[in-house]
């Protein structure tokens, strides 16, 4: 199999793998690439790694890397209310397989075009597996959600089914066993990832606070709270849980799983008690996949309560080095 | 040794390591960055990544790394004649050393500084030892420099000594020797390359097209010309060598480093003839530091001539590829 030089990969298989847009004045193929920021706009702007053996196990398919390598960069931005816009893609391989490439390119094109994310640029070398995504979006002026800006009384809410993508991956590593409907549900919840740019946008109105839940919601419900120095508390018993998850972990697996997981792309977000009725009315929960978790209030720290009774974790979010 | 959790890594050793700038509306720290981007400007973006043992021998200094994975940015950015604003750093290494990170980002910081370049966001995860800068920057609408834009008759020059840096290179791999003085202009040069972010942003008014020169300069002047679908011609003796790189290799090796050694990160760019004349003048290129290395004209290859006489080279530009 011919090796490809650098440039020649790059043209054949990432030159169409995003949307095209008319604000991009110079994209691949430069030594840098030039963009137009709309006037009223601010850029927000996100990174993030995947590293094969960390962030996903060997053998996952390529087009699932190509997917979580823009979709985890999709979900930072989701957190902020921005609207996506353009990637770079840093790519480092051990070898230039056509294959792998292609269907790599291919996971990660599909996701970029949903989204309208024009990829204008990247660098590819050699090298153990490694994916650096650098995302761009826009947002207007002064009205980015970030972690901080949440008060005492604010209701917390969670997108989605958090802990699915953590059994996902159990079942991916062998550590689970399910019957085969839930097991294909959960390893696509796991592999293909949904970043919630949509809500994002639409929660710019109504969130005082959000952060993206990708290491647990636990410890990054923590970080809302902490950033705008606030207690965190979250009912057990309404968090929401996929019946594929309960199916395969009876009892308090899956709200563990839920709280402790990791890899969940949904968003965390506070709302004021004086909004809630708005944001129900305007994005109906049933259509908009959103739960109220519970509430955060003036103090420090997180805490779980079941029935009232506080509940003790012996791990919060993941971490890299911890 | 303690480790670190990855939020006190990064708030430890990376809050402080860029320039402060009033642009910057929401820094490292939250799930995205958010920054403000002037009106009449466009938005410059690249991206490069560093992998051990492939861009950087094993044993070199963490400060060198740091200083290096912003440097091949901003090279990046001074082709397009931008001025270099905010940095994304994505940092993959096996564990977190403290003395390590402390001496990386000291040398990140003070290039960063040295370009008043704010460090807006990162991720650090743990992995193979590999590093990717996001680098933006600001132009004026419409003025970018790139690749294509040169007509036939157009001269070609380069900035700086190229060669100096592969030689640098040889040095620390113990494949050349050098008397002490030239040893340690050599070495600097490979480790401490010095991006010509100023003379790009001067170029704006005189080059008709622009390059980094980071993978040999045969290589990169030949890919402006065929950005520019012309023919590019080198004269032999009118490169611009180093006394050192002259002191270490004697003959036609200095010359066929220069020419093909990479590392330079260098400018290449063309010139009309007629706005010669005003950039010597407004630049003068003892100052500069350029020199005239040849000429564009219509037909397309890299030939490089000694007293009229074509050369061969058997290898050009390093491909991480091919």
């Amino acid at each position: 199999m011919p090796e490809l030089s650098e440039s020649a990969l790059i043209e054949r298989y990432f030159r169409a793998a995003g949307a095209p847009r008319s604000d991009v004045v110079l994209g691949i193929g430069d030594d840098a690439a030039v963009v137009t920021v709309p006037a009223g706009s601010e850029l927000v702007v996100t990174t993030d790694t995947l590293v094969a053996g960390v962030h996903f196990p060997a053998g996952t398919p390529a087009a699932a890397i190509g997917h979580r390598a823009l979709a985890v960069n999709l979900s930072d931005l989701a957190a902020t209310g921005a609207r996506p816009a353009w990637a770079l893609l840093a790519l480092t391989l051990p070898e230039a397989l056509p294959a792998w490439l292609e269907e790599f390119a291919a996971g990660f094109a599909a996701l970029a075009r949903e989204h309208r994310v024009a990829l204008i640029g990247g660098d590819t070398t050699r090298g153990p597996l490694c994916i650096s995504v650098q995302l761009l979006g826009l947002v207007p002026v002064g009205e980015a959600l970030r972690r901080s800006g949440a008060h005492a009384g604010d209701a917390l809410l969670v997108s989605g089914t958090p802990g699915d993508a953590a059994a996902g991956l159990a079942l991916e590593q062998g550590r689970l066993s399910a019957p085969d409907a839930a097991r294909a549900y959960l390893r696509e919840r796991f592999l293909l990832p949904s970043p919630r740019v949509a809500l994002g946008e639409r929660l710019r109105g109504y969130a005082s606070a959000c952060i993206d839940v990708s290491d647990g919601l636990l410890g990054d419900a923590g970080k809302l709270a902490a950033a705008s120095t606030l207690a965190a508390q979250i009912e057990l018993e309404r968090l929401p849980l996929s019946d594929a998850l309960r199916s395969v972990l009876p009892g308090e697996g899956a709200a563990e799983l839920a709280l402790c997981g990791g890899d969940d792309y949904e968003l965390c977000f506070a709302v004021p008690e004086a909004r809630l009725a708005a944001l129900l009315m305007e994005l109906p929960p049933e259509r908009w996949n959103y739960t109220r978790i519970g509430t955060l209030s003036a103090g420090s720290g997180t805490r779980v309560q079941r029935g009232g009774t506080v509940m003790e974790f012996s791990h919060s979010g993941y971490q890299h080095f911890g």
